[in-house]
């Protein structure tokens, strides 16, 4: 289906950032976002809603009027409307419209805007020019590039917490705190981690014992992740600047201010 | 002793992951081990247990008898029955089904069975095919050779901790719920892995000052460990990466900017 | 406006760090400094105030007097006045005295006197000599070369805590604690960072499986500051430590392996 | 002074870890030091020093008589005594034997006894045959190549920690636990170190905000160590590896186990 130049023009400033129109309505939708957002954090506090509960419930309205006319016109200039609705930013930008309708019938479903967020992460996209986006890529590869990695260490670090779970839960049992082996495994969570509430704490020496080897367990595994990322993103970095060939020898990791091969010394040509 | 066609195309089902049989059989004792620990965390929790309580108890036997005829058949048509009931797998599988029948006699037992969660890290097994394995092994190696180091550190950490510990025992007391040496050394790795409960705090000034100086120290040295295992991973990826294999004496780990072998001084060609 | 020679003295007294008397006058600086910092200390102890209070009120005021003669000087025997208030020491030094006067008529202002503990970081300026300066400089620069991958890590944190921090509100609700938006993000960043503090926790077992979530999210995710941080050091040290320079055209930066110049292509000697 | 042949001798048996009596003598040394810590342990746990108090303070002054004997005897063999008196094993020897003699006048002294686990990292000594003491040197040049950027890093936790510390004292103030200006840099350390007791935690909001900023601050800035250590680290294990020099080309960077130089192909002779 071939589109109307009214299509292409609206896709251009809704879609595109190159123009200076795009980029404006870009920035604006990120005030309108961040706004929504901040009203919604204010409705949430008991004494405010209780003092501008009118005018905040008017406000999260009008936005959602906004952002849902904005979605509609997505789908109306997109030259392939149902990639688009079915695309992530267009499902997070159905979501963020959603719950305001839904909260008609549900109580508390509204919070749920908080979704909204999510929208903001369109603002990598207004920044493309500067070099945010190819950090953040680098930071992506990495992350790509390690995965496997970082899904084993997850996988034992589950079994491992289930493990420690069920044994505190025979040993400290539920005089303890320790009232079911899902809540175990939270408490071993909380542990392993470091974050430590102490909303639930061993109570016998046996459970101190185990608690205390799965906090230095947990000390050390903090290890593992960060020395799989870090050395991912060192060799990256250092690939980054390696990926000058000499045209003669063939030799690389050539600095990128370099002008002559430095094995056979003839000219760098790119 | 010569094996019988059974026990040979046994094994090739039971043990092996290279043939379709094999691979399903693997894939279908995973859900199994998977199931019958929810089952378990299911009859953990009171309220479960208090209307679901049969049933449950009938699904851990179900599946103690299907682990105990898997065990038999393992030992069954084992080429050498005796090695496989010694190694690591071989004693998992038997603690895996002990402590059901254990539980007839001693109250609790049964939850060690979430000990089964152990014969889970045979999926790595069935996932050969991709490349979980090869990543697990470069963590592997490098673990292995940063134990020395990391066992240097761990000493460190316990001499540490003792001694924070008995300071802490004198300058508190058990008015502060200091109550005993063992009791300070596990506050004093609470606080040093940075997990915090919060059930024992130094009340005076001087044992705040002494837990500062602990809290500090374990910020700082938690960066030993990362150090260690990072400088060991960077080192090891960046030998596996740079796996250049001579033609002429197939030794291989020369520099990507190596030109010639550094074991028999021939040209390296790729 | 040519200066005295009292202007010109008392400026290499004053500013400068190359003569005895410089010295001298700076590191009595930082004893003052000290000092005043450890009154105010004192002061804010409810025992000590009670007892030594008049004391110590003096001792504030004797320093306040002392560090208002010396901003004075410093203005005076600036040869650009304007530019030495504007700058970041100047501002330092004149809030180190403001919050003196401003306690007059203000309770509570003097304990914001605190900050002229950052005129201790003068303390480098003294220590110049030696390689402290330079050391904090690598740390500058590499810190300098990782804002931008900072601050994509940092949004995204406080976008995950926002989200996370609704998420729970809506599930866990002002019963157990969570009473508004702004308190549920305050939880959200004191569990992702692994503090956890425990005087908010989940109740729910719903409200738990996302704070576990949260938890390992928060204990993932500190590996990448770690991550970019190290591996910009790890290039900013070899780097430093590379610097070779041709004899031709005494550029700098060559590897340590490489045989030519990679600016002129001329070789290289050392 | 020349030596008599008894101390010659003794010399080579409680010094030495060369010969086989030496090497005993060591690994019974560590024995007796593990065994009369475990002791102080017991006793210091109030139920068995009610059921065993006289045993256990007779294992303590069976113990501390051998150590005293041992230091006694160390003074007489070394061919140096007052060097040996004043060197950090010889004043950790005193030290372990001192608070149970200081205990008969003052009570509680005798648990400062736990300082002779300080004596086991002679256990170091004893496995010097293996490579534990290389890699803790690695370790400890790694450290003491990065000392400097360590010490600035810790000034500057220091410097915010107390500019923090005034912060909450003011805007929280007594009546929410921040009793005194100490006791809110207490607090402080606690957040920014991620250990988090929540025996003092924020109650108004905008506590709760410079709450949030200190725990970000904290759980950033614990990758500066992190990374110093690292890069030093890795560094530290490149240069080891990188300290073979060919003596045709003076190229340096050859693996261990490389026979020919990878530059110029020569053999390479250490």
């Amino acid at each position: 289906m071939a589109q109307s130049p009214l299509q292409i023009k609206l896709h251009s400033v809704i879609f595109g950032t190159g123009t200076k129109a795009g980029k404006r309505f870009d920035v604006a939708l990120i005030y309108a976002i961040v706004l929504s957002v901040l009203a919604m954090m204010l409705e949430s506090i008991g004494a405010i809603e209780r003092a501008y509960g009118p005018w905040l419930y008017g406000v999260e309205w009008a936005f959602t009027a906004i952002f849902t006319v904005e979605y509609l016109l997505r789908i109306y200039c997109s030259p392939n409307p149902w990639r688009y609705i079915r695309s992530f930013y267009g499902l997070v930008d159905l979501l963020a419209i959603l719950p305001s309708y839904l909260g008609l019938f549900v109580a508390d479903m509204n919070y749920l805007l908080m979704i909204r967020l999510l929208r903001v992460l369109r603002i990598f996209r207004v920044l493309k020019l500067v070099r945010y986006l190819s950090e953040a890529n680098i930071l992506m590869r990495a992350m790509m590039m390690s995965r496997r990695k970082i899904l084993v260490f997850f996988s034992s670090v589950l079994v491992l917490a289930t493990i420690f779970g069920s044994l505190m839960f025979v040993v400290e049992g539920p005089e303890h705190g320790f009232t079911s082996i899902p809540k175990s495994i939270y408490w071993t969570i909380v542990t392993i981690t470091t974050v430590g509430y102490g909303d639930i704490t061993p109570q016998t020496s046996l459970g101190q014992l185990i608690a205390a080897a799965a906090m230095l367990t947990g000390y050390s595994i903090i290890a593992v992740p960060t020395g799989i990322l870090t050395a991912e993103l060192t060799t990256e970095m250092q690939r980054e600047r390696s990926l000058r060939r000499c045209s003669e020898c063939s030799s690389a990791g050539h600095d990128s201010d370099a002008l002559y091969c430095k094995q056979c010394g003839s000219t760098l040509t790119d």
